[in-house]
């Protein structure tokens, strides 16, 4: 029976070409020359005639150009990232051309330590010159010359493959519109140098790796399966491990007393071992680990924030809150430094507990986040203006947000406080509707912070840059006076540091607009006084062991509040009923809730 | 220059002594029978003529029965737990005689696969059988047999260390008064049994293995070298590592490009392995990893609760917060199926960035809590009551306590609500002080959670049982019923979840007594009604924006709850100036705070 092929790229093929020739071989970053080098690579869909809709995949260490569709009939796996790339999906071979290559040092297609040293003869092995991240991507962009492209749509890639994104985003900022960094990390942690070390140690190790000139007898198999047994326990975090073997025996019932593999986890690392050792090269591996380790965009310019100071990309972060091997941490790391730079950036952090591994598992989430990053980045390339609507499949997240316990003011409200073209972040954004209008209104610069991770993906999907975190951790990134307004809209009483809060955004924004629920007002107040319970009331409908609202204040205590930590309040909005009342009929008494503009005084 | 003993147990000797003869051999947990055993063991401190003062101390993966002290005036390092073993120390040997013993299967003086196997005249190597924690028990109780000795005061010991107290708790409940179990579990994770197989894969691969029969030959050292590389990854926290080691380079000040060690995390791998391989045999590595894998009290017994059902023992669990080889939620499993049963237990979960190596490190911390549990356990024993006095070196605990925020009501009005020789559980007991004028006046059975780990210490060391717990996070583990008493004291109102915690303390006690500020308190009305703002009073001395009660609540509000969580009120008082008033003059005005004792509704 023939495969069904309607929902893939289909039938491919792993296209070679030599990129650079023997005789002017290509100066790497150890100051070593190597030539001539060919790249292995595959294409799906169609170039656009403006060349405007082309994506790169970068891929991970034991990854290949062989990124999605079979190679035959009987191909029994599809390529790598099937589930993400071909018609319709995540990454959409219907409108983009979309490009993976085999990278420099690896196994599968691309000069390596496999490949034939022309200076011998035979395989280079060990004598091949040690590689790093920037001569892959320097590879990959001659590649892409080749291929007659100047520019790139996007530039994607997971794990090892995010650091070859960031170095094309930093490398050749005018190549690439938009990055998306996933998984990844800007410079290895000393944990993740010690496994790579112990992998590396195993295999140099083993009596069969002969110094690296093993390819005409057994390799040193024990050790690379050794290696990758280690590195699969780091793709895994330890809850996915315990939920998928757990302490489960693999088919004895009683344990064996005998040092044979009898737990399912056992038997998994072996068979993970196994089939590596059958498709991967020992060189291979000792190369690209210790590329991984000499990644280090601190050590490279002096720190993160110097490292993307000279970026023009729009960037994507995203991470997996049980990732332990590229931690949340360290893309938070990254995102400050672009936040710091004032580049444009959005970040999600993916509640997932597949550890290292869910970037190539957690497709639905991570399809919607790429589809409207890259749709949205080609909208505002082409100079229109994204119609703010939501095509991920996410909707779980806009239904949240229409019942949300937040009470919004009015928007116009908000808008009448705010002057065209300035740059405002909105604190707890939710799927971006205010900022949305604020760009249709006043043609703002919009940027988000929001909790929620579902909004956060659906703000990144309507083509907003939106930062996932809680604002309650620390904005201290961003720079004094970031922004012309910050927003923080009936936030304020539901913060457990209000003070803390309220100093940084007033830090970074040269007018923060606050509005929150009265708690003085008049029918709360009666309420209290004469039933003598905590008050319940349209604006705030809590009980008071249920409620989100947990700081009670009043316009007084917020006005109290802003002389103590030093702002003017500039403009003063009390509202009875989302309507504004004037200031000299006790607002304090009267109003339900108000909005104010605020400024730090006394600023440099 | 002659060494400083002074502080030390001195120049010490690792004796042997045979208790397995060759032929009544031990039975061990496999079906196989092993002997002669001959155990090397050290002792410390002078026996009591009571012989109740005896401590165990159960040795980890890589340790000995070389404990403290030196072997010799040129030693240079003192025993593997000098720094908690010693007059004057956490473990004083002025007021304890403490024994160590090497454990079965290991390569330091105890038979193990190093030893002569009579059979052959040759090392055991693989002959060896296969050997479980139960089965080293079993051996440190002949030992203990031998020295004629009946009962344990304490059996202390940390990571594998602690499997074996747990066996001697399960195994010799009538032979054990008191176990500390530090940083252990259990049972092993997945990820546990996952690094323990990749290191002894590396062991079996070397080809100098020789299936175990090495010993006239060179050792398989690379693969035990490796197998210990991975080891230390996991002993150290990802912070730890990182603010030790970083990226730091050995000695290059640039990348070599080469495959040789330069970072210094690889470099003290490199050192560790080495070290490892001169003074351990790659055969009891296997043996004791593969007991660690088969310790599995869950598997044994059904459930862990179940384990412990037939325990004696007063119990303290003790574990580091970065600690992800045994992690602390490990050890609340542990607790839970400890509490579940009713046992005595403890529990501290030591705030540390050291991960697991933290208990051979956390001296300070650790040593308060074993030296006060060690000696309150005595003097039960004795049948002297504690004085509460406190021991411990931690005095910040105190002092923290003594400005805490809370206002307690008095004491005396909570005891006057108590009938004695009742079993009291206080909910937030800070450092005890409570429960001990309850256990003097009331005679009480008393246990405690709190959540600052200092008053949690010092409260332990002052010989109550206490858990180191958010109350918020749950208590399911508390049978039904469990107390007579919970106490939840001003706490009400700072709990982001009053309604489930206040559920949950109704389940397990046949009576709550509750006390909370009243924030109806008229007072507090006034201040609102006529300055409109968040009232400020002496009990709740808070700025709106700065106060740790998040959720306000009146005596109205109270009482509307306990209706709607199906709870009855049996007493009130409300109190002005901590003296209780009349309830018929307005309390719910008047009173600035109150207690109430409340029981659920309709119970079984």
């Amino acid at each position: 029976m023939a495969k069904d092929l309607s929902n893939s790229v289909g039938i491919v093929e792993t296209k070679k070409i030599e990129v650079v020739s023997k005789d002017s071989p290509l100066v790497l970053d150890s100051g070593k020359s190597l030539g001539p080098i060919e790249v292995a690579y595959e294409t799906y869909g169609q170039l656009s005639e403006k060349k405007d809709n082309v994506i790169l995949i970068c891929h991970a260490l034991s990854g290949n150009a062989h990124l999605a569709g079979y190679t035959n009939q009987d191909d029994k796996k599809p390529g790598w990232w099937d589930t993400m790339v071909g018609p319709g999906k995540g990454i959409d071979t219907d409108k983009y051309f979309v490009i993976c290559s085999n990278f420099l040092g690896g196994c599968s297609g691309t000069t390596g330590p496999t490949s034939i040293n022309p200076a011998t003869g035979k395989a280079y092995g060990l004598e091949f010159p040690i590689i790093t991240i920037g001569d892959m991507v320097k590879v990959q962009k001659l590649l892409i010359e080749k291929l007659g492209i100047e520019k790139l749509l996007a530039v994607i890639g997971g794990s090892m493959g995010g650091m070859q994104v960031l170095r094309w985003a930093i490398d050749y900022p005018d190549s690439v519109d938009s990055a998306i960094v996933i998984a990844s990390t800007a410079r290895l942690s000393a944990q993740s140098i010690a496994f790579d070390a112990v992998g590396r140690n195993a295999i140099l190790a083993d009596n069969n790796f002969a110094d690296g000139q093993y390819y005409n007898s057994e390799g040193p198999n024990e050790g690379l399966a050794i290696a990758r047994m280690i590195g699969h326990i780091t793709y895994l975090s330890e809850k996915g491990m315990r939920e998928k073997f757990g302490r489960e025996l693999r088919s004895d019932k009683n344990y064996t007393y005998q040092f044979k593999s009898e737990f399912s986890i056992e038997t998994y690392l072996d068979y993970q071992g196994q089939s590596f050792v059958e498709r991967f090269d020992a060189n291979s591996y000792l190369y690209i680990t210790k590329a991984m380790d000499y990644f280090d965009l601190v050590r490279d310019y002096g720190s993160l924030e110097k490292a993307f100071e000279s970026v023009k990309t729009r960037f994507m972060i995203v991470s997996f809150s049980s990732d332990w091997l590229f931690t949340p941490e360290q893309s938070e790391d990254m995102l400050h430094a672009l936040v710091a730079n004032n580049k444009d950036v959005s970040y999600c952090n993916i509640d997932s507990g597949y550890g290292h591994d869910a970037f190539l598992i957690e497709t639905k989430t991570l399809g919607d986040l790429i589809s409207g990053f890259v749709r949205t980045t080609r909208e505002k390339l082409a100079g229109r203006k994204s119609n703010g609507s939501f095509t991920g499949t996410a909707s779980k997240g806009l239904k949240m947000y229409e019942r949300a316990k937040r009470t919004r003011v009015d928007y116009d409200l908000i808008a009448s406080m705010i002057l065209p073209n300035s740059r405002v972040l909105d604190v707890g954004c939710g799927d971006g509707e205010l900022l949305l209008r604020l760009i249709e209104d006043k043609n703002i610069r919009p940027e988000g912070i929001e909790l929620d991770q579902n909004l956060v993906a659906a703000a990144i999907n309507r083509g907003l840059s939106v930062i996932h975190r809680d604002i309650e951790r620390e904005i201290n990134s961003y720079a004094d006076d970031s922004f012309d307004y910050v927003i923080l809209s009936q936030t304020m009483q539901t913060l457990k540091s209000p003070d803390k809060v309220f100093k940084q955004l007033l830090r970074v924004g040269k007018k923060v607009i606050v509005s929150f629920p009265n708690f003085a007002y008049f029918g709360s107040r009666l309420q209290l006084l004469f039933s003598g319970t905590a008050p319940i009331t349209k604006e705030l409908p809590f009980s008071w062991y249920n409620s989100p609202n947990i700081h009670f204040l009043s316009l007084k205590d917020f006005e109290k509040f802003c002389e103590h930590l030093g702002a003017k309040i500039e403009k003063k909005i009390p509202l009875i009923m989302n309507r504004p009342i004037s200031v000299r009929i006790f607002p304090n008494l009267l109003a339900e809730q108000a909005v104010y503009l605020t400024s730090k005084k006394n600023k440099n």
